[in-house]
């Protein structure tokens, strides 16, 4: 679970956050999951030549974030391949739900074309599943 | 169809537009067929009190577009009623499917709650679907 | 100090983060600053009608910052009148300086009107000057 | 002159467009300009190795622009060397100032190292210099 701030820049003239910055902060989500590990973006980047890229996602918002609130953005690898992840996350402000989301991204190389994920990588999320 | 250049706030380190920002896209082509019309956000919210409120998206990212192409979004309503509309939406370059969408939106009162779209905007959103 | 890790979202097609989004980082350290009294922008905003709004801002980008990396942004009152609000900030990777920004803040009513500090806004902002 | 309309992501909770957004739009002028000749950013990326990176700018902001309003951006450039590019820009709707800036540039290698303006491009911009 990682912990956000909702700043100014996040919400829109309605008052709530823009709906478009709520991804932002699922993939904030993914990549500090990422990052808790030696396979951080920049490592699978240096290493691998792996970008993960976001194929398809799919979202519900449920109740609005409102600016300087807390938000906690869970992340849970749902399914998983040699050449996709999908993700389920959501958004909560204490036990309120803001949103939910279902995230399918695949690893490609720097040229777009469609990568593996190597053993190391695929176990350890495989490990984390749940 | 509405027509927007890519620029460098749209695109991320991996070179390509970042997913969060197609969503942008999507809106600002709603916001056009609504513009058109005298049925302007400003107004709605104005005369009616009435802002739309995203409630879930569905997104297929297709091809990724690149930095200072040229992009199309196009608007389809595709389903209607006095409580909320259903979007179809596309991003293409030239004839590339680059990403397309589905997208719910309500409309709610500045309070937050849910409202109904008046006749006049009801009708004129009927005669808008195909 | 507020201490911020760069995103996807932070970053552009250079690789480095987007210019513009430094601001929002500066931003970010001033909220933290306010945040950490009573005098959140909530209080204000509901209490005494009062916006935070940035009048002028001048920065100087000295290194860029990359993805993942994990930046602190510092924030000084620098000078401190009824009606406006100085802040010299820093945006620092380690001991190495990003970003320094001079950012003229004032106060108005949501009307867009000029307002002025309160007694007690007043004085705690001048206690953390320095 | 560029003209763009002011969407919902460009605003925050103020109702106004957030200030690091103009930023966006002055950049997005200062592309228009390149884009209408052949040296677009691709093509300097391709040909020469060159990005432009912002140094340095600063930014008054005069009064607020709203949602849904039409704003133009104007780019000038102020002061030109091998090695750097001043800018002077505002942004306008209609003929009310809403903010003004000078930006200086400086084009670098991908490798982050200073480059230098090849004759073709600088006598081009030499001679948009007023």
């Amino acid at each position: 679970m990682s912990k956000f701030r909702v700043y100014y820049e996040d919400t829109d003239a309605s008052g709530r956050v823009y709906h478009a910055n709520y991804l932002k902060f699922f993939e904030r989500g993914r990549t500090e999951l990422f990052y808790k590990t030696k396979f951080t973006h920049e490592f699978l980047f240096n290493k691998f030549d792996i970008i993960f890229v976001v194929k398809e996602c799919s979202v519900k918002f449920n109740k609005p974030a409102f600016f300087e609130e807390e938000i906690n953005v869970t992340t849970k690898i749902d399914e998983l391949s040699r050449v996709k992840i999908k993700f389920k996350q959501t958004i909560l402000r204490a036990s309120d739900l803001i949103a939910e989301a279902k995230v399918l991204v695949i690893p490609v190389k720097s040229s777009g074309k469609i990568s593996k994920l190597h053993d190391e990588l695929y176990f350890y999320l495989e490990s984390q599943k749940n």
